[in-house]
């Protein structure tokens, strides 16, 4: 992508309301662009990120066997009166449209799944059946100051699990666990990342949530460092030590909930009357498990995480692109690069920009954090080289043209 | 993908709600599911065509310059008062929040992306520029009747044009028209549908729609067979002739609308002060283009146009398998066979069911309207062959199973 081609462009000042590091940083190197509070557009160097995270995890998710489908964020109200949330989600966005027809906006989809779901299985041949989305879902939250952390509309992949017993639960409740650190490590995050057990509401005793290390997280947590698990704050009162080895000597943090797995048991497939016809012919209950992690927040846990005085360092796997090649005052050889690294399929945004100073062409390659730099300059050509640079190490070093794609090819 | 692993079933009866050919058709091969009136979720096979079909229509936006991003359904009040379609949008959804926050859902984007643009280009250097989404899209229609041609939430592939004026404008509306009938010939809609005279709305004399040939169809159009273009009822009576070659002679038809084009001028740009700076330094207005198309729609159109009473015929481009491989009796072979398809990666929907008899499996295959049929049955084995049907063909023949990739190969 030519930089000179795309619309958007840094902006020195992120609007005055925006307090949160991830979305003021985003919105100056043209990421995202607010819409209103807790509300923004991916502008498309967030949309690329934003989609190398869906797909990788689109990709685990299929791996143990999810199959994706698509719900709708327009859900009908006698879906949650069925099972009694329509008053008691204090986040649901009401809706109330033509001919008094009332709906709310998707906050999670329990109440759509169920139903569509027990109109395909019946017996426990059918079964289990993990089904998942990655879809827009809508919350009302009081406070949305955030940013991409906690917005009012975001973006979620919930997979929604259906077993013959808490058995079967249990050993697939396992097995996403690992998909989700598979997850978090093909995201960069995953050595900062805890299974913390936290509340499980309504539906168990415990829930375990994804959280990861940062200074500005909304969340604290207790970790074991034996166990490399840690203790949500809101439970630390009724669990105080390791529920692993019991160790006591708990590290304080500050995190973000990076994702999200809960039993639900019967409560839902109950509300809905939904069983299974087991072996003998027996009408029996379904255990349901549901599993979230979001996409737009991992985008902004991220930038919270991964960042210098100057700007973001992207993961190699999420980044925007690979390569950030700086052309300064020597056109030909630098169009004649990017060429190159285009035909040999390497993912290059080209600051081609004839009106654009070397320091606003470094400044820019700072903020937006791709992870290699190359500069071509009248004086790398002396020596038939380009400046070759990491986003997140200090060193540069010259590599000559003929060897850059191999450079590039040796450091992935 | 193993149909006996897939968590949806066709189904016998569709419900009794729903009148739409398509919705009914689709509800009852299991590509999606009906959710309330006029809203359904995507199932697994009706997810992969929906893909595929933004798949096309997003490499045809960026073949011409498209830039894609993301933004938000729920849209701030204060952005419709600032053009004066708070009131007067007649299909809103509105959504009043925690503090009295009202958002609209999003019916369609100027009100998001003129400001949004706004916040990037500033001078005649940065223009023209073309933005679009693929995105959920809301529209509280009285009557939804139409299953997913006229849908209350559906997607939506919006893309909006921003120029120095009128002349580049005018240029690029010529540019997005040949973009569109390469995206509706590659859903194999190219030879029924119709460039469309339509009314221009509060923007300008004309706009164009493309109106897709259909005997359910809503819509009503009145084609020129010698320019091949048509105008649609609602301006009849002012245009009475083809406005192309004067023909009276214009045969008229039901079809439903696929795709629309408008000029909106400076109606939007106006509205948000949104001005560049021309080469002499001075304020200048901006011209607007906006081009909608609906994917969810053309899959609905798709079915309304290719089927028989036995089910759907789904044009290979947009097929959610290319193969539909049934397993009679002969598992071992069916499994080589399906084995060595996806080694070479042929798309392979592969009926394994053991509990299905051959009539259930022949009647599912025709229902679900995949291009090409594969059976393997000990008869079949006699000869070392499989038989080959083309959906859309009555014939079969025998194809030796070495030979099964290269005929399928030589089909495509």
């Amino acid at each position: 992508m030519r930089q000179s081609k795309l619309f958007t462009k840094t902006i020195k000042q992120a609007p005055k309301d925006e307090t949160s590091f991830n979305a003021k940083t985003l919105i100056k190197a043209g990421f995202i662009d607010k819409s209103s509070a807790g509300i923004y557009s991916f502008l498309p160097l967030g949309l690329r990120v934003h989609n190398k995270i869906c797909d990788i995890v689109r990709e685990e998710m299929n791996a143990i066997g999810g199959q994706e489908i698509l719900m709708p964020a327009l859900t009908p109200k006698k879906a949650w009166q069925k099972t009694d949330r329509w008053d008691s989600f204090d986040v649901l966005f009401k809706v109330i449209g033509n001919n008094k027809r009332e709906y709310a906006l998707g906050a999670t989809h329990e109440e759509i799944v169920t139903p569509l779901v027990q109109k395909h299985i019946f017996s426990y041949k059918e079964l289990p059946v993990y089904i998942y989305q990655i879809q827009t879902k809508f919350r009302d939250e009081l406070r949305a100051k955030a940013g991409l952390i906690r917005g009012r509309e975001f973006s979620m992949k919930d997979l929604y699990s259906f077993h013959v017993d808490k058995k079967d639960l249990d050993k697939f409740y396992e097995i996403t666990k690992d998909a989700y650190f598979k997850i978090f490590n093909r995201c960069g995050l995953s050595e900062i990342t805890y299974l913390t057990y936290s509340s499980g509401g309504d539906f168990s005793k415990y829930s375990h949530e994804f959280q990861t290390l940062a200074e500005n997280g909304e969340d604290t947590i207790y970790i074991c460092d034996d166990c490399k698990i840690a203790i949500n704050q809101e439970i630390i009162d009724e669990q105080k030590v390791c529920p692993n080895c019991k160790n006591k000597d708990l590290r304080k943090e500050k995190s973000i909930e990076v994702g999200n797995i809960f039993k639900l048991g019967t409560r839902f497939s109950n509300a809905f009357d939904f069983f299974y016809t087991n072996k003998k012919g027996q009408k029996h209950d379904i255990e349901m498990g549901c599993y979230g992690i979001g996409p737009s927040r991992i985008v902004g846990t991220i930038v919270e995480v991964y960042h210098d005085n100057k700007g973001i360092i992207w993961p190699e796997s999420v980044a925007p692109y690979q390569v950030h090649l700086l052309d300064l005052e020597a056109k030909k050889t630098s169009e004649d690069i990017y060429n190159k690294l285009l035909k040999n399929e390497v993912e290059v945004f080209y600051d081609d920009q004839d009106d654009k100073s070397a320091g606003e062409k470094f400044a820019d390659a700072d903020l937006i954090g791709i992870p290699y730099r190359l500069v071509v300059s009248k004086k790398t050509l002396e020596q038939n080289s380009v400046e070759f640079k990491k986003r997140d190490k200090q060193e540069t070093k010259l590599v000559k043209i003929e060897k850059i794609v191999e450079e590039l090819g040796g450091n992935k």
